[in-house]
């Protein structure tokens, strides 16, 4: 890795970069991304210089997409041309099996390696750039095929992913698809579904316990955020909605049976 | 108040006498409970006097059931003859109207009135008892009518809960049954469906990001506690169950369309 290329230089990608820098890594980081992030993103220190996307991935051997996941599938249409052999193309997108396939089908010339780092925070942007970020957190890739984690360039992203803190978990885009339509879409579903309910039907929200806030935090992401990620896995979210569903009306129908006793044992059983 | 007697001195018992004592009440202060808590309460300063329930009520001209429900309904049903005009009774139950009702049946010859804060910790027990569990949480009183507030003894209760920093909110049973059953009783069923969901449909539980330990803090409850909130709650628990599941299953056929982004938007407006 020599040169790397930041196509969106946001929360995630702005964080990479940080985290690469920390890390030790000491090559050139060019940033795409809109003109007033750049510039914020310069004055941060978070990249060495700002450039159109074909210029950057032209000089890149290392292209880190971290787009919303529309933009990721339109980028990868769109870059082919402008690499070569030896680069690798990543990407940081929530759903992996649209862009896999994606990726297969546009991207020729240079190695494509899914990736979703299981990273976040409340505020996004470059301005919230964190290099700590993927420390300790799992960073999931998703490989085709086994052996394209075993190439050179592979290796080395994974090197790096270890010593910026994070812990890699390889998984088939379906397997990481399915995974997280329950540990991350299905709970979405549910904080934005109990805060509508509790809207439309409750009353007094001021008398609730502290456990309320916890349950509609989430509640508090925003459309823009999801829209591409319920576009690119509404099956699987609704099959995890489906499992949910039976299992609120098995609840209902057990309230004052010992069914119930199982259900709480069963569930205090997922620490996180 | 001259004499409170605290029946049950859990985490709600004992934080209450604990914030009497801060605010600067200097009555004195009985227990009732099982022998290893009494002594544990007396070592950590919460109670005067550990006795049993006749001769701690006999004493007390303020009586208050911080025990599970069930227990609060079996004292009810026998602590009348102890107590005589002039003494209030309140109780710390998370549901109202089987309380309120038991009383209205059993309690004559002192005033019952309903209490129910909202404050908790994840750590029970006399030894979790904190001066400043109450501060700033509502803290619900369920009169059956509006004069029951206007007692002389009633008057003086309210007046303690402001000065423990304690938010009053008067509502009828049946209103803060309705309340709670959306605020508290339907996350905790949200909650504990989502992990048991999870845990019996999901994989690679550790790809999560963060929001999914939010989702499932409540399902660490243990079913002690909720046993007789749902025995005591469930027609109106039912009701915001069937409430939750349809816009479930509204949002399960919506995954692709516009009508996403409105219920995301409404979701949003619940800032707790």
């Amino acid at each position: 890795m020599q040169t790397v290329a930041i196509v969106g230089v946001g929360l995630i990608g702005g964080s990479f970069a940080l985290a690469l820098r920390k890390a030790g890594w000491t090559g050139r980081i060019l940033g795409v991304s809109s003109e007033s992030t750049l510039r914020s993103a310069l004055e941060r220190g978070v990249i060495d210089e700002g450039c159109a996307l074909d210029t950057a991935t032209a000089q890149a051997d290392f292209i880190y997409l971290a787009q919303p996941i529309g933009r990721i599938l339109d980028t990868l249409h769109h870059i082919d041309a402008f690499t070569g052999p030896g680069t690798l193309i990543t990407d940081a997108g929530s759903t992996k099996q649209a862009i896999v396939a994606a990726a297969r089908r546009y991207v020729h010339r240079s190695q494509f390696l899914g990736g979703h780092p299981l990273a976040g925070k409340e505020k996004r942007g470059v301005a919230s750039a964190d290099p700590d970020l993927f420390v300790g957190r799992p960073y999931v890739v998703t490989p085709g095929d086994a052996p394209e984690l075993n190439t050179p360039a592979a290796s080395e992203f994974l090197d790096w992913l270890r010593r910026i803190g994070a812990m890699p978990v390889s998984l088939s885009p379906a397997e990481h698809d399915r995974a997280i339509s329950f540990t991350s879409h299905l709970p979405q579903m549910a904080s934005t579904a109990l805060a509508c309910t509790i809207l439309e039907h409750g009353s007094n929200f001021e008398v609730a316990g502290p456990g309320l806030a916890d349950m509609t935090r989430l509640a508090q992401s925003p459309y823009e955020l999801w829209r591409d990620i319920l576009a690119t896995n509404a099956p699987l979210i609704e099959e995890a909605l489906t499992a949910y569903i039976a299992k609120l009306e098995y609840l209902r129908e057990n309230l004052r049976t010992r069914q119930m006793q199982t259900q709480f044992e069963t569930a205090a059983r997922l620490k996180k």
